[in-house]
Order: structure tokens, then C-alpha cells, then sequence
């Protein structure tokens, strides 16, 4: 696993706070393990995959934040993160894209403050 | 609009059998003309992005059929296309997973039976 | 219960079969018995809430199909159910809406070939 | 564009803090622009059928605060804004309905507190 | 209705704060009057359902937060709680699940902490 | 793997046609290997908590034909399978509800018919 994908399952199961460990291993194991490991597709492809997924899906904001950043670390840019977002628009409509626009803005800012 | 697209669009349309023309229009002046037609992302990530949303949200097999097609139209391979899917199971599970490969399993006979 | 309104909830009741009476039961006591029968809205405003509901939803054809049928009887014109879908478009994006066309369509010709 | 909506579209677009003025244009001439001016149903109804949606469709507070201001503003009284969420019980269940009602009620007391 | 169970009616019917009277009749009546009362499952199972049925949707924290506390006070575990979370996890994917988590952590420190 | 529900994960295995081994091989190890094979829930309930989560995200007729048919297997009544299926009705409404008893009556006419 690659040590940017590492930080962004780790994230995930920090979040976790110890509760039930069998989750955070199949996430590290099935997850980052089994999928994201496997040819095909590279990670910025895989990230584009996940960020539309969870923008689709709603109500995923903590792991909207987790893969922004981790889009941003294997590479993706902010233009290409947005523009992913844009593309989504005639599939679902306005409300779902501007939770994910807000969640991102709020993600490069923090990355900006540091 | 390359023509390729352009036949996916019409696809569409025509399933709306001149019913509201209008909502005809808006699919090719703002899904495909103001959206597609930017740049920043290639018609290949557009396509991967559109198949995972529409994965992503369920009964929407009609238009997974058309962008399945568009898919490989614009030139994703159908390795691709189901890996694009198969990195979408650990965010959506596996029934919308095994709803979009069976679609896709359709087009890709109907593509070789041509 | 508006005999028209009747007609609806018999036709989903129906496609219980028989298997669990209670089922219809609850749909004709708590969804057309109570809220159906409230002040406030009238059936049309109650129909244009129904269909958005179920186009918003998705995998919801039966009751598509039941409602807009009812959205007729109660007095909605042919007109005024697409243009309830179109409204939909910039919140949902174009396939649930499309979806919905084409059970509108198959309900509309039905009633054509009368 | 009415003077009401077009506060409603401000503030969704302010939301977006100049991150990507395309939406927010996408907005202002799609959604508002060419679905709002539209015949056949008035703003009402429109506005009626906007907050169903993203009632329906759910993790869309921050869009129903817009919608539910701009139901007021263009007329929808609070008892019709209520009852149009609960036309939507048996149909989406309570869960949403519940969110709803309390994203309503703090727009309700906002307004009033000013 | 068992005093447990009426607690859990009693704090959704709260969360109104008295805007509507009639949804928390409804609540009352049909949910925890008709549904709960009825044989062939216990409390366990009804909450367990109810529990994976929020979970699901998702845009649920505040139901979750009643029925986790539910299903603890009519005898589930919670490690049943959490078993019951993981066993949607290949059906719904990770994101809702995490989340579902997340909401039982809170509860469970609260209980801890009274 | 019990041989009850290896049979469930031989039809949806099946159902994928050879198109895509690794995501077979995933639901085997995965779903079935890992999740189902945990202790604390029992057969009964992990399908009870499955036929609730493909019924509340719908979409997922063939899933849920394969767990009602899993369900009975490992010990569920008819009775207790409609009885889940209702219990959902206050949280996700009538629709899906009515889906998923659609789909049972066919799998129990099949299972009768054999």
C-alpha cells in the first residue's frame, strides 16, 4: 500500500476510536488491500471512481473529506477534483455537487492553512 | 460535440419519443454541450465518471446501457469499464456492483453479436 | 375516499395479491384514510407531490404508474405531469427524470388506445 | 428572474464561494434561468415540488433552507409548506419527513426572530 | 406500547418541538401504535430491522440516535448493534456503515457517561 | 460456508457469468467467507438484516430473490419475512415495501410450484 493511501485508510480508522477493529481491518485489508491494489486502473483513476461514488451516494461528508485529500495526494488536481464534480451534474443535479464543492473548499483550506 | 457522443445523446433522445422535446434539448445543450464540452478532463475520465454515478444511484439501467456504450466509444476498454466498477464495491456494496456488470455483460454481447 | 382516489389505492392493493392484507390495509387507512383526506392541499397539489416523491426515489414504476394515472383523475393535465418531472431536473439530474417520461408515455398511451 | 428567486439563487451561489463560478452560473441560467421561467406550472408549484425532492432525496439541508425561504417567498404559506412533508410520509417515511420539519422550523423561527 | 419504546416515541415527538402535532400522532399511532404492536417479531428483531433500515438510507443521525438507544433498552447487546452494522457492509459498502458507527460510539458514551 | 447459504452465493456467482471472477471470488471470500462466518449474529439474523438493507436501498430485485430464498433456507417463516418487510414501512414508506413483497410472493410461488 502506498504510504498516501495508507494515510487516507488510516484517517478512516482513527475515526474508528478503537470501537470495532474488525471494521478498520477490512477497510485496510478489502479496501486499500484487495481493490485499490489491483491493476487496470491507477490511483488517480480509482480516486476520480470513489469521490463520484460518495458525491452520488449523499450523506458522506467525512468520507468525501478523506478522499479529497487523498485524490490531492495521488496526484489529482483542485481543477480536476471540481471538474469531476461538474461532470456529475446532469446525473444528479445541483444539491448533491455543491455538498461536495463545500466539503472540498473547506479541504483545500485546511491544506492552505498548514 | 464529437460523434460519437453525439450517438449516445441521440439515443437518449430517441427514447424520449418526442414527448417533451424539451427536456431532449436540454440533455444536448447542457449535458452534453456546456458540460462535456469542457476541458480540464477528456472524454475517457468523463465517461468513468458518468458510469460510477450512475452506478452509484441505482435503477438506472437505461442510461447505464447508453454510457456503457459511450464508454467504449470514447475508448475505455471493457477491462476498464468493469474495473471501474469493481472499485466502486467497497463505497456502494455489492448488489448495485453486480446490477451494473450484468448491464454491461448485455452491451458487450450485443456489440459482439453486431 | 373520491372514488378516483379509491381507484388508485384498489390498483396497488391488487398487486398485493392477497399476501398480506395488512399491507393494504395501512395503505387505505393511513396513506389515502388520513393524509390523503386532510385539509390544507388539494388532490392535484397531493398527486404533484406524490409523483416528485416517487420520480426523486427511483425504482419506483408500479406506483409511478398508479399515480400518474391518478394525477389524471384527480385533474392534472398531461402537461402539467411532464412539466412536474422537468421541474425535477436541476435537483435529481436527467435519468430519474427520463424514467419517469417513459412510464408517463406508456400511462398516457394506455389511456389513448382505450 | 423574479426578485424572490433570485435571492434564493444568490444565496445557493454564495454557498459556493467563488470556488467555481461555472456552477454557480449553471445555476443561475439552467435551474433558475431556463426550468423556473417555464410555462405551465407557476412558482408555487414549482417551489412545491422542489423542496418534495430534496425532502425525498435527503442530505440536502442547506438546499432546503434556500427552498423553503423561497416557498415562503413566493407565496406557500407554513401550513402548506408542512403539509407538502406530510404528503410525503407514506411515501418516503418518517426519517425524512422528520428532517424536514426541523429544517422548517428553524427557517420558521429565523424569520421570525428578525 | 412498552415504556422503553415509548421513550424512544416520545423523543422523536419532542425533536418536533410542536410545529406539527399531527406527524407525531402519526408516529404514536402508526409507527409505535400499528407496526411495533404487532406479533410474529419481538422488540429485538423490530429494532434490529429499524436499525438497518436507517442505516441504509442514510440522512438518518437523529433517528439512529433514538433507535440505537432502542435497541438497548429492549435487550439488544451492543455488540449486536455494531454485528448488526457489520453485516450490511457488503450491501451498502463502508461510508454508511462508518457512519452508523460513529452515531453508536456517541451513544454508547453518553450511556457511559450518565 | 453452510451449504444453504453457499447455494445463495452460487446463484448471484452465477449471475455474473464468468465476466468477472475476482468480483465472484470477492462476494465468496468477502461477503460470505468473512462477514457471514462471524460469530455474535445468527444465520437468521444476518438475513432478516440483509432482506432489509437490498428492500430499503431498492434496486436490488435480483438480490433480494436470492436472500428471500436465503432467508427461508436458513430457518425464516414466510410469515417472518413479510413481517421484517413491514416493520420497514414507517421508515422508508409504502413503495419499497411493496417491491420487496412483490418479489416474495414470486419466490414463495416458485418455492410451491417446485
Amino acid at each position: 500500500m502506498d504510504k498516501v493511501d495508507s494515510q487516507a485508510g488510516k484517517n478512516v480508522i482513527d475515526s474508528l476510536g478503537g470501537l470495532s477493529e474488525d471494521i478498520g481491518k477490512y477497510i485496510i485489508e478489502f479496501a486499500f488491500g484487495d481493490i485499490y491494489e489491483r491493476d487496470i486502473l491507477d490511483f488517480k483513476q480509482r480516486e476520480m471512481i470513489t469521490i463520484t461514488s460518495l458525491l452520488t451516494q449523499g450523506d458522506t461528508a467525512p468520507q468525501l473529506r478523506v478522499h479529497i485529500n487523498g485524490s490531492l495526494n495521488v496526484g489529482l488536481s483542485r481543477e480536476q477534483i471540481i471538474e469531476t464534480f461538474i461532470q456529475a451534474i446532469p446525473y444528479v443535479g445541483f444539491p448533491k455537487v455543491l455538498n461536495a464543492v463545500t466539503i472540498a473548499k473547506e479541504v483545500f483550506k485546511a491544506r492552505d492553512d498548514k
